[in-house]
């Protein structure tokens, strides 16, 4: 493909008039600039680090809104499952089947991704080594399901931080094509307390940075005011400045990938 | 209590055989030195490194080899849980319900297995800074289930290997009784290529390590040969050297113990 | 400044023909494409791994070579020094002082760098966080010497392997102008044995993502035949591949420079 | 040997009456319970995180308050050199030459250290893999000095923070015995801007672990009133709380030492 494909949404399906404002506002960007764009939003904050932040206004209601979304957009999605039983009711309504970081070893968890038919797109533990997440692509194409990629989104750095090796982009591209998720490498786990913070001022830099080195989409969450999102907010990108954050990324990605076959002897 | 908790058996439910082979050894060495013996078997290895790897005999016959196992030897139970579902079925067997390491930010896990009323055992995540162990602790006991306790397992240090940091056993002692998980510690994830590697060389400093550092139990994977376990042979403690083990390990951690109350102003 | 400044050469002054081969090929890249060209080449390897290791023709002869090299090409001169004591023979023949990355902490090293006059090029150690590598910088401002800069080659992650984090770069050119180290950047400590490997096959991604996220200017070690040089061979940029390499590093340089101004709010 | 060897002091040599103060209470209790004696005091402070720190009342009047310190205890001395020029000065009045962690790759040091004929303590940098320290171990051997030993302080994981993997105590006494420097582990580099923090209450902790685990001494830097100590303060051990910590370390030393022959297989 000669376009990058842009993941991006609010964090949480927080309601069906957020979802509509920003996905209508990312689509015209998008389309100004030539990405392919899915629209992003998580039925349900899974894993969040303590039980009293925000999950989610539920799956079934989520769900809806996320097809109403899809439909009045015109474009496909992609959402987050946490357990096996899950996925057949997801794949009824989006396109993109994403494995969350802390699961991309639940050997079910991608067979059952896998077995749906839709594409689907692994996110990196925190945990793996780059060149290990072979396997995981593995066991999804061990369904006969073709359609599967990468993302990476930092690993590890001691505690309550991560840090993005760019060495890993070139070294999973090896397997699958990779999306780089901007928002979530600037994230700092349970960095404040019993929530996770995040570092918005290095979005751009990384995000360049990832671009230059070579991807093959990106990953941004968005909302038009991230100091009231109900999740993540401290690493999302404005939505109001999203449009110059994708031009930037366009042109660097152009660049990046006019280089792909670049390679010392 | 004045007695370690030692969990151990064999990393998967192999066979009848086997568990009551490891179990009868364990339990007759841990009546010896005193410590409380949980045995330990799992159902499913749910996340091996890749898809080719040996994963179990399944879930019922599993469980119906546990309960067996638990009845012939009189001694409680102790096995993992991978999703939610899985919960109500496993606690009509084990006593204590183990919430694998990549999952201990589950909530929905946690809260199956605390509102199963079965006692918790946490695993710390190699991604999970040791205050933050607290999030996960507080997301059973609002079930209203008190009887939870963590384990450490390593830490990322960089690609395919783990550290322990001792630190991490005072600090999440604040929060729930701490277990030593011996055999995992000396991990390398992924480290042979398409399975994980292991130092069982290391096994025993870094017990010793952690019983004179102080925690409440320990945690051992062994087999009768771990050349021909299933799984996690490379960092398993042979069976016939349990007793030179738990008798070096009970010494230790008697020491370890006798100094809890030892404070730097 | 609009243009970038490029420090090259080889690793240590094997030969004042090698220098001279190298020199005239990379100025003539860096003049067609626009780099300040400063020669670089180390008087003495005075932190191998092992001694034995290759260490330099040696101080004086080495220094000879950089003169005579200087003089003929008509470009400014970098080496680095160890010890205090060298500063002021090394500060007559280079015009750039390099402190080394283990040394980046060492006062008096930083206190003599300041004192000589001659402009200060700090290696950040793979043990500090970007944002105390300002107290390296004040330590040299503190001799009245404002000619200061820093640069980026890699943080330990775990062992024998180093990580770029991109966000070091914003946050150190706060203090100083930031220069990247592509070739020290893929080192890899120690992991060939009793010397250091190289993962040369990286450098043009790291290169690219440095220059997209913005920097003042780039450190690379280039060999005629990089499987011949006496020290870093692994990780050199092969000096026929140079001109490609600049090239890519220059446009990508341009694109990221061009965003100097971007920030989310 | 059947004594673990003790170097202890304050951090910096702030004064002769200091230095007393500290070393007859630590000569004391050394002898009380057992423990080979070495009086610790650095002459410069030659790394501080930045240039408004302590560094020390000069390496004159040190080396000169060091050796009437010496004399008066009649117990051997220890201190640390930071160029090469300084071993032989240092020689003529310490028994026991001290290469710093960020120095433990400089050749040039490390072999005048072993020329000195003095034996020669080498601290495992913090970037260093433990195996990796045979180098510095060969490099004063080739000097024809066989009287070295090794030191664990940690390793930088992540920024601003230490971790001590016990796995390195077993690796590094394959080289040469191995000093656990306890008040240094607890050190958090940069940790309080411009001067490294401490995490003091972990000290009993991670000095257990390390003599279960199995080493040959310790290094514990003390101080009367650890507040006002000119530097390393935060992670001191209080002169008043030494007897009891020694007493601890003992008991922990002998446990872990009688089982230095346990294996698995």
């Amino acid at each position: 493909k000669n376009k990058p494909v842009l993941f991006s949404g609010p964090c949480a399906v927080e309601s069906f008039d957020i979802c509509m404002e920003i996905g209508e506002k990312v689509k015209k960007e998008t389309q100004r600039l030539g990405f392919d764009y899915v629209f992003k939003a998580s039925f349900d904050k899974a894993n969040r680090t303590s039980s009293g932040s925000f999950r989610g206004i539920g799956m079934d209601m989520s769900l809806e809104v996320l097809q109403r979304v899809g439909k009045e957009l015109g474009v496909p999605l992609v959402t987050d499952v946490h357990e096996s039983h899950q996925v057949s009711e997801v794949a009824q309504v989006v396109d993109v089947i994403q494995i969350p970081a802390f699961l991309c070893r639940q050997t079910d968890l991608l067979l059952a991704a896998g077995q749906s038919g839709k594409a689907v797109k692994i996110k990196r533990g925190q945990f793996m080594a780059p060149e290990d997440m072979q396997y995981a692509v593995q066991k999804v194409r061990s369904t006969g399901n073709e359609n599967v990629c990468l993302t990476e989104r930092g690993y590890s750095l001691g505690y309550h931080n991560l840090v993005v090796d760019m060495r890993s982009l070139p070294t999973m591209r090896q397997f699958a094509p990779v999306v780089f998720d901007v928002t979530h490498s600037v994230q700092q786990p349970g960095g404040q307390g019993g929530s996770s913070g995040g570092q918005r001022q290095f979005a751009p830099y990384l995000a360049r940075a990832a671009a230059a080195t070579g991807v093959d989409g990106f990953f941004i969450e968005t909302h038009p005011d991230p100091s009231i999102a109900l999740s993540d907010g401290p690493n999302m990108v404005p939505l109001n400045q999203m449009g110059g954050f994708l031009e930037m990324l366009k042109a660097t990605w152009e660049l990046g990938n006019s280089y792909k076959e670049f390679q010392l002897k």
